[in-house]
């Protein structure tokens, strides 16, 4: 590992690791961790031996913070301000203000609950997370312990995220359910067995993750709405969807092609 | 602003602004934010409109998380593993176990209190904030809002940090007394008044702000450990304490010369 540098207040800093996610763009991603409960994803670090060393007594934890780079966010530039979606759209606020991606340091920062670490895997140390909101391949800059005590404050206030997380009501079709007992014959239970890919989509479609102007044009129950399609990719396939009466209806499963 | 720049798996980042803190060196900061109530800074943003836009809606929150860089972390180079203070030196734990500042990358992530926003202020945006843990000329790179709904895990299990944390008792000399009194009656109650003063350095010094070594070799209470004096740099003095029976003892406050 590098050391960073600095020149006056700029620093340089090189990523130890990678995020594995099942999350493999950025539509569908919950808005942030622990919502998605099922979402899981694998931190690894590169194959050095201090790092081995580093995590050493990070499996007591439950909890973990990831703080990584957005790397991928679409615009290069930073915006001053941004319509978060969870208010439809229709109101700005700063963005440092928000946890959008669009910062001015593209820094992002969640905590995930630890499932299990392997110091010594071939080619270099993973840890396993779930609740996780990150994208497949982010670069990793740290990982932290959760420590309650001084990480904890359930009484925050939280200004324009007061607002309360609606959920909208989803269902399956016919194919999309016999889709996922499909894949789940065929890969064995042990990885994304039918029910945890099951409550995985439901989750994830739950939160409504489309972005704001699609809320405010396409909201589900209304008549103009019906039948809009959408889709994302998870894992090693397309979640095909669509809005139907007042929620979602999961219409198919697609294998990607790699 | 620039944007981040990046070669490989190496990300440059620039600050967006600077810690102006209660703590004018390492010595006396306690472990973790929220412990020193009384810990006062005030984040100064860059002089830029964007960022003046940037942190709309910041009021209506209230608590922040401070992403910065631990710029004076001693050793410049990074420590695989690391004696917690927590565990009075004795075990080892990897850096990234702990909150350690010795990490591969140094950035630090402290939750603290919003007490003021001033985007319009002269030279650039400022925050009030308490709690802090942070050295004086920190550079910060990201500041988000905490959302209690994500952020908070009040019962995540925290490994070996789960260590009580033991609070020592703190009394003062006369002539520390009236050192508080004389400069409380100098700079008046506005700003570090006798009783927010007193209470900042009992809170600094009931968590044993000592290195690990020290704390070993000299416990209070201990015979050998007795008369044993110690000070730190504090807003624009040096506190002078000593190791007093079972306890510290403050002995005087010495204005800093500029």
């Amino acid at each position: 590992m590098t050391k960073p540098k600095r020149a006056s207040h700029r620093f340089q800093f090189e990523a130890i690791g990678t995020i594995q996610s099942c999350f493999k763009e950025k539509f569908g991603i919950p808005r942030q961790p622990g919502l998605v409960t099922g979402a899981r994803a694998t931190i690894k670090l590169a194959d050095d031996p201090d790092l081995r060393t580093a995590i050493r007594g990070l499996e007591g934890f439950s909890h973990l913070w990831v703080v990584f780079v957005f790397h991928d966010h679409g615009s290069r530039k930073w915006k001053p301000s941004i319509r978060p979606p969870r208010l439809g759209g229709a109101q700005k606020v700063g963005v440092l203000a928000s946890r959008s991606p669009h910062r001015p340091n593209p820094i992002g920062l969640s905590v995930v609950t630890l499932e299990a670490c392997r110091p010594d895997a071939a080619g270099g140390p993973e840890i396993d997370i779930t609740g996780v909101d990150i994208l497949d391949s982010t670069p990793v800059l740290d990982i932290k312990p959760y420590l309650p005590y001084a990480d904890s404050v359930p009484d925050a206030r939280a200004g324009w995220a007061e607002a309360p997380i609606v959920r909208v009501p989803v269902d399956f079709s016919a194919r999309a359910e016999s889709a996922l007992l499909e894949r789940a014959a065929r890969t064995g239970a042990a990885s994304d067995g039918y029910g945890r890919l099951r409550s995985l989509i439901v989750e994830m479609l739950e939160l409504d993750p489309r972005p704001a102007f699609q809320k405010r044009r396409f909201p589900p129950g209304s008549p103009e709405a019906q039948g809009t399609r959408y889709g994302f990719k998870l894992l090693d396939f397309d979640v095909k969807w669509e809005i139907r009466g007042a929620g979602f209806r999961v219409l198919g499963l697609e294998e990607l092609s790699h």
